[in-house]
């Protein structure tokens, strides 16, 4: 008699696994390993939970299209009629092509390159050329899946999804201060890291707590600098900056990370204090573009949207949107998308090198470190190790993917 | 408990799957991504039919071989003596090294690079060195396959294969006008698409019927651009323009398909005018050759012959041969081979450019197209979708594949 | 009902494999392809015995360390305090990360890149900064393995492991005239071959054996020409010239390879003579670096220590480490250190070309074997094939391999 891989397609093989980890401790080494795995997360993580997708301004006039990736998936992000914005299946209901096989384009109609069966900006089918006179052409439209824009933010969801107005208020009250309605992408970086996105996230999800491990959040976060220095006259005034900014802060302070059950969203709004003196996540602490929306002045601090494996990041001058997404069960898509104000010009209002330093050395500090760490997991001598008091995050992180693992 | 991948070894697993399919509809995904149907497609397909190798004109003298690698499987088509054609499998009898190490070569032995145990041009085993003097050289030669040679074009069967004959006389026919025996090789290529073998052969099928996708081949065949424009007078002008080509034409019409069922070959042969005015398959419509066997002038017409997933195309002036093979489940080897009449010189009477124009960018084309259509497929969201009526071929060539499948 | 690809993990199925192959015979196809097998190859078989990890000269300093990675696994050999050489695992004992990350390194402590775990050099947990006071460092250092350091030559083994002392003393009995403790690194050379370990190993043991199809092996080594002349006249002519050989050499002789049960430790100990007036195994028969240890002139010989596939080979005046490493199942890493005596000086005392040339050339050779012998065997035509009578040895080893596969 042989044994044999399972696949975890079936409930009871997924609970086996996820039993095998101990409270507290790091997942088991096939939850970053294990391409059956991968294909679990993609199935019951980002093809029923909502996931930041990108933003209105990659899009701007009807016709406009992205594609969103994740393992073999791909989602036509679209601006259709009316203003309107479209997550597409990009499968043809013919023969299964792709319809749209460029990464960003533009076009009347999705048209698909084998026969021409054509798609209108909506997603549905106009027409069919070689097929019977009776064929339904409205019932072939491209599947589609939810979509919900806040404040310019594309979150879509490629299951029912549950009721999205709670995230949608609570991440409304956080943006709106920055209007990103008004806003243009100033820079895009994309990076294909070798590790499992769940490691990915880990590491960056400490960017919120500790950070020790990146030089330019010390520099740049108060809290990231007492965290690594850890003694007792750092911590102290550290709390006491944080206490005079919160006094005075014009914007929501923090709302407790939600994870809901029915549907179950995972998000965290938070804001805090950047450094003495800094108006903004810049190298300097000076300001490196236009003030965003409203503001009349920065308040000093920054806001931190995450949903999923995704993270907005507002400052009183701009924003970045990070998004992690699984391809392989040892690959993660890392994209990044930096926003100013509309009305800012390059060259005179900004620069991106300058405006996207801190960002971009946190996501490559990020993938270097979680590069290391996947060849540490994969070796079959790791074992799950204990969470500090600092990563209670992450414990808690990792406790909600289980739940949605099973 | 837990599930597990089947890997199709049984026959209730196959016919499992194959149930899957609903009639008048394209396969399921597995048929197209699981390297577990592949393993079945190489093993039952490919490795119990006959299949188009190539063309002698490649190995000219005694001695001289090419490889013909499926998946995993590596045949050595070599000219034995006596102007035979052997297809010997490349594996030596010892500890299993390839014998033939390069992919195009001249040989008085086959040598094991291992050992020197060293077959003659027909596969015996001739010597083993190091082996005890009582062993027995011949019942270790290298395995053999089936080998039929028409007109020049080779066909090999690494099965029993059953009785060819009758698909000899038939291709024969059909390819007798282009006397190919006296032709020499103009032009190779070989490509590499990332996708399904029976995505590429589905997408090359088309070629025969509408071809709308293909703008070089509207340009040259009447009946394509008819289908393309799909209105009644372009129909009816086409349909007068075929009727008055096949009252005057001089070689064989068309066959009927034949798809035998003990043993199962699948092939076809047809005829059909090229464009008015077109004496070849060529960008303007005027010869690229000298006329290939005793003709005398061209008909207007081309010969279409395939074989499983191999073409024999044949023009006045120059034939091509078309030979898509599995390697991967995702992976297709394309491979071209243009001949022209032995006495021809390049430069002088043809242009190898000129010459591979069409089925070069029909190879290309259709290169594009099923790499579009696999990652479209790839998706969990792909869904089997309704041939058109003018597809009934495609219908038909995956049902036989069913068939064999199971 | 479905069947499954088995994995390996129960000892039935692994016996039911085993059992599959013919004495006298070449293993069965999975053994050289299937990625389970290679699973169990890693597990079984390379972490349960002992191998060679390679040269105390590599780490002189205290705080000096490589990597040695098979397959996922990573042990960090490194020079501790007061001399001592140890084994780690690569693994940080808090979320898995790699503690080094480059191949060769020097570093006071290793600390983990993610939050700064500190190992000392001997693997000792020093902090863990931000763990609770209670949390107890001393049961969190670096999982370690065993070491032994036989005259500079550094072996390891993952587990158990048993007692080595007998394996050290045949092995210090033909090491200690050259005294390798005393020697430095005169170069290295690393190859990735695309074959399993096993094909890789085999080829190369039979440059203890025939040898014939190795060229350079052929002009240094009288044994490995006569092999592949066989004749009569100059088999007796060899085997004259070894019995006066071995009438004269100073250094011990050949001890039966021992192949213990419990702990099982597959080794081998042999000298024999290098070609007539040929003082060591280079080009032109003539030294190529000052006579290592104690030596006052060549004995015309050469050692050949075999541990698993792990190769030391001592001359006069040089000495090669062969190290080779399963990475995948189709992947075998291959390295190699040439040892001269540490007072020797490039460009004065010798040259690293002319040094290297024979165990470069047997390597080089042996990786375009053993490819071509994957490619063979990788085809489903591939059978089982009986090894020859001066293949004993290789039969022997393959014996040996599945009785510890099981």
């Amino acid at each position: 008699m042989t044994s044999a891989r399972p696949d975890f397609a079936d409930a009871s093989s997924r609970a086996a696994l996820a039993r095998k980890r101990a409270a507290g401790h790091t997942l088991p080494r096939s939850f970053y390993v294990d391409p059956a795995v991968h294909g679990v997360d993609v199935e019951r993580i980002f093809s029923r939970h909502w996931i930041i997708a990108g933003h209105v301004a990659s899009i701007p006039r009807q016709g406009d299209y992205f594609l969103y990736d994740i393992g073999y998936e791909s989602i036509v992000v679209a601006r259709g009629e009316n203003d309107a914005v479209h997550a597409l299946a990009n499968v043809c209901r013919h023969r299964g092509s792709r319809v749209c096989v460029e990464e960003y384009g533009h076009s009347r109609q999705f048209v698909c390159p084998l026969h021409g069966w054509a798609y209108d900006v909506d997603g549905r089918l106009q027409s069919a050329p070689n097929m019977p006179e009776d064929f339904d052409l409205s019932s072939h439209g491209l599947p589609t899946a939810r979509i919900e824009v806040v404040d310019g933010v594309i979150f879509v969801c490629l299951d029912d999804g549950g009721d999205f107005s709670p995230v949608r208020r609570d991440i409304l009250e956080y943006l709106a201060p920055y209007d990103l309605v008004d806003a243009r992408i100033a820079y895009h970086r994309r990076y294909l890291c070798p590790a499992n996105w769940k490691l990915v996230a880990e590491i960056f999800l400490e960017l919120q707590t500790t950070g020790a491990a990146f030089a330019e959040m010390r520099q740049v976060m108060a809290r990231a600098e007492a965290a690594a220095q850890r003694d007792g006259e750092t911590t102290r005034r550290y709390a006491e900056f944080a206490a005079a900014w919160r006094a005075t802060a014009r914007l929501p302070h923090e709302r407790p990370t939600r994870r809901g059950d029915a549907p179950a969203i995972d998000y965290a709004c938070r804001r805090e204090p950047i450094a003495p003196n800094f108006v903004t996540q810049s190298e300097d602490g000076r300001a490196v573009a236009p003030l965003l929306g409203s503001q009349s002045e920065s308040d000093g601090g920054v806001t931190v949207i995450r949903l999923l494996a995704g993270w907005i990041v507002a400052c009183s001058d701009y924003a970045a949107i990070v998004r992690f997404t699984p391809i392989e069960a040892q690959v993660t898509e890392m994209d990044v998308t930096w926003l100013v104000r509309s009305s800012a010009v390059e060259g005179a209002n900004y620069d991106a090198a300058r405006l996207s330093w801190l960002w971009r050395a946190n996501v490559e500090r990020t993938l270097k470190l979680a590069s290391d760490n996947q060849l540490g997991v994969n070796a079959r001598r790791y074992r799950s190790g204990p969470y500090a008091p600092d990563e209670a995050a992450l414990d808690a992180w990792v406790t909600w993917y289980l739940g949605r693992f099973v």
